[in-house]
């Protein structure tokens, strides 16, 4: 191990352009203080700072000391702790398969710090959901309040109610009650692993703000470590809520283990993989033992979310045999092999109780896999996709039963006009469970550029009520996506999530736009690019024309130049107008004034305007 | 003039790949031959070429002699002059101020063939309206039918009629007919100035695919002729159904003639933008001479359509006072100055049937500019935006008096629950003239982003009726498009223009998706990439983690390496199924055993599927 700490890992740190890291303390609970951003504005703007959601953890505070031999503090450890619902025990031993069998050559070192895990105690249930529906406020909960009430209090009047929720109910102002009462709903899902007590609470449902989750992982082609630590720590600077590891090679348990202890994000995955593995990627011999196996050792590890393909069952799969691309989902895949195989029922669905058995002693999430997603625009909202989805509606509610916390996978591919159905109907067979997409893609001729083509789809069906939206990178369908595949993604998810935001109504999401054209009118170019979702590019593309300093203070742009800007000219209207007259009654004047010279030609002003105030 | 065409031109010629141009030759019109893009797949496809609509021009035609010096051939001279409604005329004298009275040092050479323009007889009308009106089908409307029909006919039993169209009626297949009979109605605008007769037809309508156009353009600060012609041959290669030319510094009159002579697309231009060049930029110096005689004077260029701003009129002005960015359009702002200066109406309103009056002479058509479209989320579909929307629909039909073509532009900035609205206004006040459409951008805060921020929106509004899609770049609000940019800015609009075809139901769009996705199920890795948008980038992006050649051929892809791969492992349950009995029938009665076995665990299998049945 080398002295100086993260010599081996190029993790970018420090502050955002423009941005200082506050800590907004609760007025409830003393011991909840919560991470935002803050941009700061040009005194010229005469503005005050402008709060943003910040899901970076410590690696933006440029005081905070990062070792990631050690991983991140443990924000939650006391708040878990004190519930008195836990114990430490000695863990399940690690095996060599967990890491696929890697050699002495080419096993991945183990993270240096070893802890004994959590988990409940004997007939304890220790999910954010029981809590909820035992009437407590968890810790837990009063941060995410504070988290998700982001400018509203400070700036309620200028709040805008304006949007088409399409029956979500967004409040003016969060409360921990509110969120207490929607996780006991299970409309929302406030995920995480009592063994993952580094990461920040977040809430996914769909009277929150909606998410994004970024997909990281090595397969068996490519990728280490250091490569996959810099891309969660990347993901999460440019807004990543949560992450999943979705590694297919060798070594996956030691690349996890680092992954999650420097993660300040849930950290999903998909433990069908890693069993998989550990049977030598033979789908035919994988038994429930296997995969109970993997389960415990990924809970044991803090995981806060597994993606399981419960309803991909036996009597379905003859569904997807006359589909253009058959089953794309990798783990669908596996579990209708094994289903057709051994001409038996998935060990997922048959076990399910059993799984909640276990996952409550973690709280573990269920993320219930869409393993029929349809993987073409042919195959979208057929007769296999909705089979399962009605069955994930039949496994949430025994999921509930459970008190364990689940949401809701969902497609893939699909055309615009079909998105809205699979909203509706994961509505109303799951019961409100959040939904958590993957874009969908509206076409299948853009590899290269599927993230545009899946944010189309992205931003459509969160605002029809999907809590959380998965990115997908430009590297879609053609390889694994590298570290600017990974920012490209997640900045296109967040504008993706953030239009949603604005279309549902959400009561603060447009105080940034507002901010923003404010200073794009007043050519407050820093400002501009600093309440950017990516300050960087901003700058780097508005240098590519006007490099020097003195531009950015300059009143116009390239696209104009210096002496036909529109801003410019509209700026000059105003002044002109308020010189000859006072401002809006002085122009009233004159367009009336014009009016009475008889100067309309084809339709007299006034008759228009009514026409508008007809319209509206 | 060097010797060696083209020299300084760095356009890009030659065949796309796995292309062939074809000619398709009409059953109807001896001299009319479309071309076309064949895309051809590898023998094990067992698949005919796949047809695609091709914007490219005789650049892709590699046994074509390009000449930049030289121009396009003039595809349609014969077609214009056989009607004998045009004559030959000595057209305005080019001046020194057409330039923007550049000095000998800066100015940009003169195009090196001069012809004399046409105009029509006096008394004559030549716009494409006019004949449909009479009842004539054109040779351009003949060419347009055989264009829109690609893969329609030939495919007819795969033909797909799902989707949702909000009214429009898209026809199995296109007749010369249905195409004169859109274009009378005046739904469709065919856009050929005749002294452009370079150019392909093209046309513009929702019953229509959903085209795209690319700005291109120096400013006063930036870029020179060459780039500009490069960038619009690039622009078209792509997809660029067609190109506006938004120049506005020095040399805006011979820049444009080059991009002319050697535009496979309509060229659409902003005249107010070289009139104010032409005041030395001082609006209130505006006349509606100087305007008109930069009107002629594009019309004999062979400029296709103009934007004009003669919405913005004098008593809505006020209405963008209390406005967060004010007016945006640079022609807007422009009009909203002069209007202000001089206490008067509008020159473009109060002369818009002069204006009628020379389009019709050369079949320019009007695209009316929305000078007041809103530049924020904040500002959009505001009191201002509609009055002028109200006012283009009033100026439609007075277009529509003179038999001269037209369609409406429309927003800019607005939020996804907003977009609807604007399509729903302007099909009722402009009677279902085309609306064409920039973005809309759904949020403010994604500067270098902007491209993806506003095909979200396309793609609504073009599935709710935009019959063509303003392209934005990642330099939007930045900077201006480079080569790069343009290419981005393309290929992100036409997949989002397919995007909205697709959900409109369109009967043939759905072919080229399903084709690459068979070609990705069966790993034909070669077919994916060029069935692709951008073969190209396709391609790369395969190959930075898989670089062989031999990968091309393989069964699997980076994502997940060679044995844990969802698509290869359907392929065995497909082939599991198919071994172990005779395909779907074997498998039904796998879960009819199953099923008779007790094995029905929560719900019974075929609840479910009578619940899908219900679903649906």
């Amino acid at each position: 191990m080398p002295d100086n700490p993260n010599t081996e890992f190029k993790i970018t740190t420090g502050a955002l352009p423009g941005s200082k890291k506050i800590y907004v303390k609760s007025e409830n609970m003393d011991n909840v203080r919560v991470p935002m951003r803050e941009i700061h504005l040009h005194p010229s703007a005469n503005e005050v700072p402008v709060r943003v959601y910040d899901t970076s953890g410590p690696y933006s505070e440029p005081s905070a000391k990062i070792d990631i031999y050690e991983g991140l503090p443990e924000l939650r450890r006391e708040w878990i702790l004190e519930r008195g619902d836990v114990e430490r025990y000695e863990g399940r031993e690690i095996k060599p398969e967990d890491n696929g069998n890697t050699g002495e050559k080419y096993l991945a070192p183990e993270f240096p710090v070893k802890k004994q895990p959590l988990r409940a105690k004997e007939g304890m249930n220790v999910t954010q959901l029981h809590y909820a529906r035992k009437g407590i406020i968890t810790p837990e909960m009063e941060f995410v309040a504070v988290r998700e009430n982001i400018g509203r209090k400070a700036q309620a009047e200028k709040l805008e109610r304006d949007g088409e929720s399409f029956g979500a109910e967004i409040p003016d102002y969060i409360t921990a009650e509110f969120v207490r009462d929607e996780i006991a709903r299970g409309r929302a899902v406030l995920v995480n692993n009592v063994n993952h007590p580094e990461s920040e609470p977040m809430i996914i449902g769909r009277n929150f703000l909606v998410k994004i989750n970024a997909n990281i992982g090595n397969s068996a082609v490519t990728s280490s470590i250091s490569e996959e630590v810099d891309k969660m720590v990347w993901a999460t600077r440019w807004g990543a809520d949560t992450v999943m590891d979705l590694s297919t090679g060798r070594n996956i348990h030691n690349t996890r283990e680092w992954i999650i202890r420097n993660s300040p994000v849930p950290i999903g995955t998909v433990p069908i993989y890693q069993a998989l593995e550990k049977v030598d990627g033979v789908a035919e011999d994988l038994t429930w033992e296997v995969y109970r196996d993997t389960l415990i050792e990924q809970c044991e590890q803090g995981v806060d979310y597994f993606t399981i393909h419960a309803g991909v069952r036996l009597p379905f799969i003859h569904m997807t045999a006359k589909r253009i691309t058959g089953i794309v989902s990798r783990g669908g895949s596996i579990m209708a092999k094994w289903c057709l195989a051994h001409h038996k029922e998935s060990f997922l669905y048959t076990h399910f109780e059993d799984i909640c058995e276990i996952l409550k002693k973690y709280d573990v999430a269920f993320s219930l896999g869409d393993g029929f997603r349809p993987g073409s625009i042919g195959d979208a909202n057929d007769e296999a996709q909705f089979a399962e989805l009605i069955t994930l509606g039949e496994l949430t509610k025994i999921a509930w039963k459970h008190d364990v916390q689940v949401f809701i996978e969902g497609p893939g591919h699909v055309p615009m006009h079909k998105i809205k159905e699979n909203m509706d109907l994961q509505l109303k067979h799951c019961d409100e469970a959040p939904f958590y997409t993957l874009g969908p893609l509206t076409t299948d001729i853009a590899p290269g550029y599927d993230h545009i083509t899946s944010a189309i789809g992205a931003a459509q069906i969160g605002w029809y009520g999907t809590a959380m939206l998965c990115y997908v990178t430009p590297k879609e369908h053609l390889g694994l996506p590298d570290r600017n595949d990974v920012k490209e993604g997640v900045i296109t998810y967040k504008l993706a999530a953030h239009a949603a935001d604005l279309a549902k109504g959400h009561p603060a999401s447009q105080l940034r736009d507002d901010a923003l054209s404010r200073a794009r009118y007043e050519f407050r170019w820093e400002d501009q690019f600093n309440l950017s979702l990516d300050p960087e590019r901003a700058r780097d593309f508005h240098d590519q024309t006007l490099p020097k300093e003195a531009h950015k203070v300059a009143h116009f742009c390239s696209m104009c130049g210096p002496k036909f800007c529109s801003m410019k000219i509209t700026a000059e209207v105003r002044e002109f107008a308020a010189k000859k007259e006072e401002a809006e009654t002085g122009m009233k004047r004159m367009s009336e004034e014009f009016k009475k010279r008889g100067s309309e030609l084809y339709l007299p002003a006034d008759e228009v305007a009514e026409e508008v105030a007809a319209a509206e």
